[in-house]
């Protein structure tokens, strides 16, 4: 069986271009005992494999040139010599950017719940439901009647940060660019209120303006520049997720968004923290149980952005970083 | 009875200068039952006071023009209509700057282990150790083993906070700002190395070069020019505990120094955490007591920066913004 798959060809130094991303075709391995060969059908498009192009260590190891690339994917299990995973079983692996591949079964989590698609898994049921889930629930801890502020609210992590804290009873502001994503907000999630970035010249100002009583909770997944907006508006222990940075993963250290405006972090007792969400891993399946009934029951919606094919890996992963997804970003592959 | 007191003449608008504070003398009321009369004898001089004396709303109200300045004192009483407090007993009070003033008794507390002199009241044994002690105990939480920065550490709170990280079995690393300062951390305190950061042009690569194993906690006394340079060093799971930023104060928003080096915020999993020791009042009386037998047994030293003459506060204050102090800065009333 051939794989296709997409390997590293060079190192960005800023935007990540095309010439980055190169196809290679690897003949696939025999199954060996305990393992399954799996089509992939849904790939996961991550900001976060920025970070491990670059030389520069991140919480993974950087990759090699010639290394393939991506993380998650949902694929159909072609092939199995494992006893508990059937061909034609739904399986959540991370075998990345690739058409196919061979994984021990310990690799490979089977869906079993269908009522929502696969493409959930590396979703709203993946890393990204997950770490808004932690993030929100264990760091942030929102209490019913905070105000909740969301930047990149209608993303992958945001949008589902955002209806975490409105299921906890807080009032939740979302940030996001242009007037589509603010709309979703609002109307589609039910969000008090949207703020576009991209329209407000003074974004301090205009979080002051939509969170009348200051903001106890911040979910930053963008970068810098929105920390320094929210810092002044913080209440008295407010907390400060910081669960992503895609703004500023493709700039030099110098040209990086500056955070100053950090009296508060003393006067107002704040608290900043960063969070993987590989970390609460023991309690994923609790997790992703407790998100699945909210979106059975109706209270947490999900929003897929899909392109289809293969090919479009790397353009679309390079869009991410302009702000031209709206909801997960998800690849799939029509074969 | 005339009270002397330095008054709020006019709002700094960068660093403070002479003329923002006037002397103003006023008749003392009579006791009232349960009052007490107090003659300062040691005042504090505090980089804290900075906020309070701008427009700006801080942890505590903005003073307004004619508003007496100043924070703890301790002092002798020379009346008392409160029957646990006699004439001659020494008490901590938030008189200030001020030669005396009377006060409900409510608000003195009697200094009765006087084998420390009474200006320990306002130092390591006020305020000042206070804030070290639950910054270093309660937010960084350090184990035996790890690497802990603490900047300032020539000063009040830094030299305490450094101690305690050392008494619970950290490696230490004290930043301070001259030779003499350096050579006092290792030889008097026994910190296991000192960096000048007057001395240094990289003061990251200072950092990494005396914590070979990376940076567990940083306790932070001065601004957001340390919090920079030590985030490229931090472990995971490191503490960043941001205690003071005298550095930051007297300067506005655009000019204070850029944090910008924040991604392994994420990666590393850091926590940055805001302290106000008041927070913790209802624990003073265990932390003064474990504090002071620790002095007692030799294990925490502290050094006071006493300068006598009560006109010099204005220029004693200043002086702070300029690292001119070397250890808990005081003045003392001659009289």
């Amino acid at each position: 069986m051939i794989n296709r798959r997409f390997v590293l060809a060079s190192r960005p130094t800023g935007l990540p271009t095309p010439d980055n991303f190169r196809i290679d075709e690897v003949q696939l391995p025999e199954l060996k005992p305990g393992q399954v060969l799996v089509q992939n059908k849904f790939i996961s498009v991550d900001p976060g494999m920025r970070g491990r192009m670059s030389q520069t260590a991140s919480y993974v190891a950087s990759l090699a040139i010639g290394d393939p690339l991506g993380l998650a994917a949902a694929g159909k299990v072609l092939e199995s010599r494992e006893p508990s995973i059937k061909p034609g079983d739904w399986v959540a692996t991370y075998l990345g950017w690739q058409t196919h591949g061979v994984v021990d079964a310990a690799a490979a989590r089977r869906i079993t719940d269908l009522r929502l698609s696969p493409s959930t898994s590396i979703g709203v049921l993946g890393i990204p439901g997950l770490t808004a889930y932690f993030g929100m629930l264990d760091i942030a801890q929102p209490k019913a009647g905070e105000t909740a502020v969301v930047t990149s609210a209608a993303g992958g992590v945001g949008s589902i940060a955002a209806q975490v804290a409105k299921i906890k009873g807080c009032r939740v502001v979302g940030i996001a660019g242009g007037p589509d994503k603010c709309r979703w907000l609002t109307e589609e999630l039910g969000l008090d209120a949207a703020i576009d970035y991209r329209a407000e010249p003074d974004l301090a100002a205009a979080i002051a303006a939509r969170c009348p009583d200051g903001v106890d909770i911040h979910f930053e997944n963008v970068g810098n520049a929105f920390v320094e907006a929210v810092l002044g508006n913080m209440n008295r222990s407010g907390r400060l997720v910081i669960s992503g940075n895609t703004a500023d993963y493709n700039v030099p250290l110098a040209e990086k968004a500056a955070i100053r405006n950090t009296s508060r972090i003393i006067t107002h007792r704040l608290t900043i923290r960063g969070l993987v969400a590989f970390d609460y891993a023991d309690r994923f399946p609790i997790a992703l149980a407790e998100l699945t009934e909210w979106i059975i029951a109706g209270k947490l919606k999900y929003r897929e952005d899909i392109v289809r094919g293969f090919e479009r890996l790397p353009q679309t992963f390079i869009g991410l970083f302009k702000g031209e997804n709206f909801g997960r970003q998800i690849v799939e592959i029509e074969q």
